[in-house]
């Protein structure tokens, strides 16, 4: 299924002179929702993944229909102060500041085999900060899978070290 | 499927004098989060329902589930600001100020059968403002369902105009 138009381009959003890639369309679509899953999971199905961690939030949507695609947990990797018991933060940086991921210390066991999915690459410096929290713990990194890539901002250099899966590529501005 | 044995107590969360309830064990469990997503979605399984709505971020989780279980549509409600398209605003109170949710303007169709899913039923306050965004555009509300009610906070008399379906129930503090 050609994914691309179930996603709506909004201008200035969230600042004048971004385009805003919008998912609610294909969320809306059961039928285009599935096959965004399916499609996400795909690659990892014969690979024993233990965990998808999602990014939240849009990430928790995509991630916990992949996990349930391959019979593995969803572990939530949140900002700063939301999740309940002990954790590990990650700091990455931002155009302006700084910003933070936690995921929880029990989340992942040493060896398992973990796929993190989110919904949009853009800078990669969330992604890539989730990955060190999961290696962190001594998971496994499989792969990292988005529904979409905003190719011109150079995301995937982050991520050179985890195998990368992307449904639709934008590649200009 | 005994779910109860997968939520977790978090003593002094968010502040103190709170007992947190923590879902991530029963997320982290595939066959316990296929369990709750099967049982939330059970009732409604030949109602016909369009669209089902996942209140941020929690509610992303069990939403998204639920919509695939009963092949509608997932509609993200959320905090503001959050959404790039046309949206309706809906404020609640809490106990020391407001605060609001989202919908995007077209995220319902006149008419469409909708059901609304959070992981938490505590003094009802975000669900009764999502059932009215729902209402305000047309949607049909089937009803509202919830992993965990907190019954001693009474967030069910705010939603006496819903069928409401919960899979634990927490008596007291």
């Amino acid at each position: 299924m050609e994914l691309e138009r179930f996603i709506r381009d909004i201008p200035d959003f969230p600042k004048q002179g971004i385009v805003f890639k919008d998912i609610t369309p294909l969320l809306a679509d059961p039928r285009a929702l599935s096959a965004a899953a399916d499609q996400l999971a795909q690659p990892y199905a014969s690979l024993g993944v233990a965990a998808v961690a999602g990014i939240e939030s849009r990430g928790f949507i995509f991630g916990s229909l992949v996990a349930q695609r391959l019979g593995a947990g969803f572990v939530p990797i949140r900002k700063p102060g939301k999740l309940p018991y002990k954790t590990l933060r990650e700091s990455y940086q931002l155009e302006y500041g700084t910003d933070a991921v936690e995921i929880h210390c029990d989340a992942v066991a040493k060896g398992q085999k973990v796929l993190l999915v989110d919904d949009l690459l853009a800078t990669g410096g969330t992604m890539s900060a989730a990955c060190k929290l999961v290696r962190k713990l001594g998971g496994q990194i499989v792969g990292v899978a988005f529904v979409i890539e905003l190719c011109f901002l150079h995301g995937r250099d982050k991520l050179k070290d985890y195998p990368l899966h992307v449904l639709v590529q934008v590649a200009s501005e």
